[in-house]
């Protein structure tokens, strides 16, 4: 493919794993980009068929090293890192590149917050400062203008849609949010590791980084955000036999007199007219097989037999939504590219 | 097989269902029964092995109908027959059978609240009367002398073995209950429904039943009982791609200045010494497909960050101990033979 | 969506099965399409998204009986009706409309041959004197003329696009091919039936049909065309647990001296060129994951350790190159638009 | 538990892999022995209960490094080392323990041929000597005498048990055998490879090792043995998404004038009285699914629509038949214990 006048120049950093694959099929179909560089460490000089044979009929650069890529024919990045690699990484390239940045790197405006989750200082406090937390309907005036957009976590992203507009509306006690989220197993990466193995995984479920998983923070923050104070939330994660798909169920209290109705009141008007956020009629409940392979958030509203209590819930495909296609959504408002741009697939089922 | 002396002869209703087949799996190992009865009204004329290959190896008498059985060679019953037809059936048996009764026929003691979930009087309310609630290791002393033992749901044994010492404790407020519960497919029933699809089960989650489901009225009775007073708790079931399997996360807050680690206190103190219960170290979260193919429940405790809040966990094989194996250790302890007779095996990994 | 003027506008026979929604998937992003008419007996009445929330975003018509559909109104037909029920309704269809027909009713040309294996004389011999075997990439020019298509099926699709060239070239011996076929279970459609149940079908593999599914007559068919003489092959499929997809692996004796050397050369060189059929390099195993949601077909050679065999390998989505995907291709063809229309997704995976 | 006086103390080497796992489950209920010794060098002074949860009830030694073993207490060994590894650890043992050897490394009877496959020269040629392939039902008289019973790889055991009666009556042709065979993951270890994740490995299938997979070599032996000149035969591997689970479905050419019935008729009589192994009425087909968790195989026999040709297949549980379970047969074997001791638990549908 010859690159025409318009075409945004893309580098992809770590492009073998599940969320560079993920941008490069949807990206397949983005008349607005071309690649220009992808990079891996360990699989620099492999083409990305031998990597991804589904991906087998695009063409490609070769995977090359971070040292060996030549940026002055790239014009935007995006980050598909480690954790800690990717302050590193950024804090290197030439300033002019606008970043979308996949990792959880500059999603914690907090420094004390970020080294207490993760476990080490900040090492590029100074991109911090500029960076955006890309959750797309809540910061589109912002991605429209930063050079580097923090893209969401996966499970923050099922979690924040739905709870964002009830806690800026007073509508739900933000002390009294429980968020039992269930995961597929593409969000622990394509590393080898006991725990994702098929084995390990088919036939069963249960509940891992209780009370300690590091997505807390961000759901934290943007719930404090929100609120306009500091707020403390359950977040409570399971890892299940999918490979894509998260379903956050969410148990609230509800406040200042609001009823089940009156939140899915909210939220339906909230997200009128957004193109990825589908609130479903009150009563029904999300399916993650319903948004597999799409950038759609639906959300469904419940009320409990407990009173003042209600239930909401997000479900995403965790490697677009929650991952890539979010990327892909900031990256259109970033440089200007109808939102949808490359996003237009309908969900695969079965 | 030649039936000796003090073997019981059981009849096994509507024995071509996931319960009956396991029943046959669990009781092929069990000195002290004989099968004397198979019923199973449209595959009435068929052996086991036709429906079940996997019992092929088994000496059985073939499948009949209930009208055709002959109960003087029957000492005892499992009953595994859908919802109301149950009533009707056990209504007509000879009353010197003892039953074990599986569906959830004789599991609501108020009439009323029976009616509001189930959708109709119920038809043999002289029989509820003397049924007992069998949730094994909170109910033995009954079990013991009950004709009628009305076997526990599995959602309710998976959420009320972690949650009833809890609540006798007045450890946990009893009126903030939320049980968040993933199942595996299997607790749908051997019946062709369009829900219960490969295809549309694989590689998803959603709940179902929300704010509804027929289980919460014996989980609210029990939850009663055990707080002296009416209790509404919120339920939400999830159905997940796996056979057998149930995991409930439960979120409770704690009471009377109770901590997490009093909350593992009393559990592990509960259930010191039951053979089926056991109770993981703080913070360590069951896994259902460590319990798979047993009759174990295992319990996980953890204090969660939010102050004043905990989450207790209990994870099942919704056949076994869910459904068959506690079927069976209630069978064993109004019999009395050994409880764990029979159910002794390892759960099978992976 | 308002039509343009060169749209054709498509009636969709049948909508509500797993094909039909595919369909849907695929044509939403055809440019050169509306829809004008969708059937659903048994749902008639409800929207898409009622059946299929996947799809809940497009604009279409509601679910109608075929009776009640207004043909006026229809350029070109899908029809996803079951199997003897399709003869029925295409012959009453007004001649002018095009149709591409997913069942197996007018694959067979030989109306002898069709009893015997369906078990019934076709009812519409007349439709069948027209009628094209549509497997694109061996019947295009067949197919541009033709106003019947007869949509290959799913098993046959995967087994005859490695084999025909191979036949045709008289490198193997069309006497002596064993087709091994592994299928997923959306092949078996969107029927309430036991063997499709999850818990028949996960964590398990069987075959079944053995020497008699169906599938066998238009495989020995198109293979006979192909060597210019009866043929009769061994063709054993397989069920396992996967919702999409079917890999065929190919036993074959090679002939007049070739070598798997050969049959990779004429493979590689007869589909060098097809935008959906990609031939791997000599000695790489196609897998079925790789082509998931996407028209193509992988192909894959290799040369055994027994003399004188080899084996050769078919991989598709069933439901895109083996149902709807190559319905659209074909699709493409009859109404001049480019092949490739709708058909440009990249497989999904993981 | 203490020891009665006619108990085998034993030792298990390699015990943190799910071969490990499963001798330990099936063990659980064996009478006559006592677990005297595990090893696991990397998971040294683990208990099993921190590497296995679902065995956290037995009462069992810790974990503890070969070289800390005490053999004093031990009189037979079961060894689930890695390949290689193997033969390095069994030289050193002191020659009164009866080995049972899970591993490839004592199956190959020619040191040439094990050099071939396995590329590298056998490090105890002098054990090899004595060493018996123990495929059970054609080696107990061998099993009974033996000190080092070599354990058959899974896929052998499922193709020989039904080739090895076929071929030895000459009533197929022993160089027209077409081996397609399909495994769940468990066979692939317990080890973190990128290839054994739930994401490479769910919804999909595969072929790998084609021509080159290794136990091609005792595939070959055996049937050599049977046949009485060396056989080179097909066989192709397939991984798909199980965990336990093979299915071998085998394309043979009849011989002499047999017919499938006669094959059938063969394999019927050859393993009547057999408590392992069964053979479905003719046309039947066994399913994994059907002997998960138990010693069996389950053997069909189908003729082909093909001529002279007809198809036979071998359904076992992988980790049971194919490892684990037929390893404790032949312990029973060699220790006098009746053949079928801690082997007769149904397997576990669904």
């Amino acid at each position: 493919m010859n690159r025409t006048a318009n075409q945004v120049r893309l580098g992809i950093l770590g492009a073998s794993g599940y969320t560079g694959a993920e941008l490069l099929r949807l990206l397949a179909r983005h008349p607005g980009v071309q690649i220009g560089a992808l990079t891996a460490e360990k699989n620099a000089g492999n083409s990305v068929a031998d990597i991804f044979p589904h991906l087998g009929g695009l063409e490609l650069p070769r995977l090359a090293k971070i040292a060996d890529t030549d940026w002055d024919k790239v014009d935007a990045v995006f980050c598909c890192l480690p954790h800690a690699t990717t302050q590193e990484v950024i804090g290197k390239l030439p300033k002019r590149l606008k970043v979308v940045d996949l990792s959880a790197d500059f999603r914690i405006e907090d420094p004390e917050l970020y080294a207490k989750w993760y476990g080490h200082p900040h090492q590029a406090l100074d991109l911090q400062k500029d960076a955006v937390y890309g959750l797309t309907e809540h910061a589109r005036d912002k991605v429209k203008k930063t050079r580097l957009c923090a893209n969401p976590g996966c499970y923050p992203t099922s979690a924040l849609l739905p709870l964002l507009p009830l806690v800026a509306a007073a509508q739900i006690d933000a002390d009294d949010i429980v968020i039992d989220a269930k995961s597929g197993v593409s969000g622990a990466g394509r590393e080898a590791k006991l725990g994702s193995l098929y084995g390990e995984v088919a036939e069963g479920i249960h509940a891992y980084g209780v009370a300690s998983h590091r997505h807390t923070a961000e759901i934290e923050q943007e719930l404090g955000h929100a609120a306009g104070r500091p707020i403390t939330a359950n977040f409570t994660p399971h890892l299940m036999p999918m490979s894509r798909g998260i379903l956050s169920t969410i148990y609230v209290r509800l406040a200042n007199g609001a009823s089940a109705a009156d939140l899915h009141a909210t939220l339906a008007k909230r997200y009128a007219g957004e193109p990825f956020v589908r609130v479903l009629p009150i009563g029904q409940a999300p399916a993650t097989r319903h948004v597999r392979g799409s950038n759609l958030c639906l959300i469904g509203v419940f009320a409990d037999r407990v009173k003042g209590r209600a239930i909401v819930m997000g479900a995403i495909d965790n490697l677009v939504k929650g991952a890539s296609g979010q990327a892909v959504q900031n990256f259109n408002i970033m440089h200007g590219f109808p939102e949808t741009t490359a996003l237009e697939q309908q969900p695969m089922f079965p």
